[in-house]
């Protein structure tokens, strides 16, 4: 499937429809043509290989000639919690959780939090998940979903595995013992950290308390630096 | 040390300057007045603190009551060798790479480089540099320098611990091998990877041939991923 263009788009039956902003790259940026083989995913984890048949201009259409189940998809099921921060930095992160492998991202707004966060935005962090699931080849896509940081503790809670980055309070952990594990949840704060009350909470959890090292790691470089180790050492 | 204000300054037996930009900031920014206590590094891996004893028009003088040597510093020599990719790219992993304990980083170009480099940028990368050095509260400098690919062979190659970033060339890594690692390279390529001609001249230094797993990673998350986890592991 290298270098077949790849787009995101709605399968009906064995033709595939790309339509908006997805058509508007086609058309005006790529410049393809109909006859050019392209692949379009609609979330549903497969690759849908077709050539386009028609381009209109509402619509580019695709007849679908074969589809398989995509090898990129994550295996297993890992959560990312994250406090809300500053805009750009829950872009950055938006855009490496889909490359490392992240089924779900939540945010939730905690006591430092910087940034109150609102529905609304969801849409512009989806925008960043879709051009990511494109550039990374993924074949479905990440949930992006604003908590209240009660709902966080429950849906962490519940997670098998669960890696709370506890900045300099935290432990040495042995990251080998993620080699068997399937489902995880990443708890990552802002920078800040939590408040000793929501620490105390988190911690009833019984999470793995991780310290990732002496340095101050920005919110951003410690949900990547963790969401990737867990993700390649549990060969997601 | 937490919570003083720190500063890039120059130390003169028992007092310290602080002059440009780090004056502006000083004066302007955070509006310290005589008598407020300080930090000051100069790079050489300590801690000078003491109390603003001067605001002149040129610089900021600061009598300098203890010092010590950083407990933030870098244990291990982490090389970072990373081709030259967009300028965004270059200053995320400059911002990342200190931040994570890297004690030299290297870049240079490759065949399938989209940018340039020159040596007048480096100012633009050394004051990223600055700025990470001050937010992690390290006390030493990360040296940034261009070499030329074959410079960059002679010098990942005596590396006692050499990690080559092959995405799907790659194979499994048993990061845990990395725990008393000591001496460590690592290599990450742009975007398109290396040339084959660049590839086998690479594994002719034997690194450690690694996949940072099935999806494709962008070079920056690559350079995190990979400097992470050998900083974390080899506690560094």
């Amino acid at each position: 499937m290298f270098g077949v263009k790849r787009f995101i788009g709605k399968i009906e039956g064995t033709v595939a429809f790309v339509e908006g902003e997805e058509l508007v790259h086609l058309k005006s940026v790529l410049r393809l043509k109909e006859g050019d083989e392209v692949c379009v995913v609609n979330g549903d984890g497969k690759d849908y290989l077709g050539k386009i048949s028609k381009i209109d201009k509402n619509y580019a259409k695709v007849d679908v000639i074969s589809s398989k189940i995509s090898e990129i998809c994550p295996k297993n099921d890992i959560s990312l919690f994250i406090a809300a921060t500053k805009r750009e930095k829950l872009e950055i992160i938006v855009q490496k959780a889909v490359e490392l492998g992240v089924k779900k991202l939540f945010m939730f707004e905690s006591e430092f939090s910087t940034m109150k966060l609102s529905s609304e935005k969801i849409s512009r962090y989806e925008k960043i998940m879709f051009s990511a699931t494109k550039q990374c080849e993924r074949a479905d896509f990440m949930s992006i979903e604003i908590v209240s940081f009660k709902q966080m503790l429950a849906l962490f809670g519940k997670k098998q595995t669960k890696l709370f980055a506890n900045e300099r309070e935290g432990e040495d952990f042995n990251f080998a013992s993620l080699k068997t594990a399937k489902d995880i949840g990443i708890l990552i704060g802002c920078e800040g950290g939590f408040s000793q009350n929501e620490k105390a909470q988190i911690l009833q959890l019984k999470p793995e308390n991780i310290s990732l090292g002496q340095r101050i790691l920005r919110a951003e470089t410690a949900a990547i630096l963790l969401t990737g180790m867990a993700s390649i050492i549990s060969g997601n």
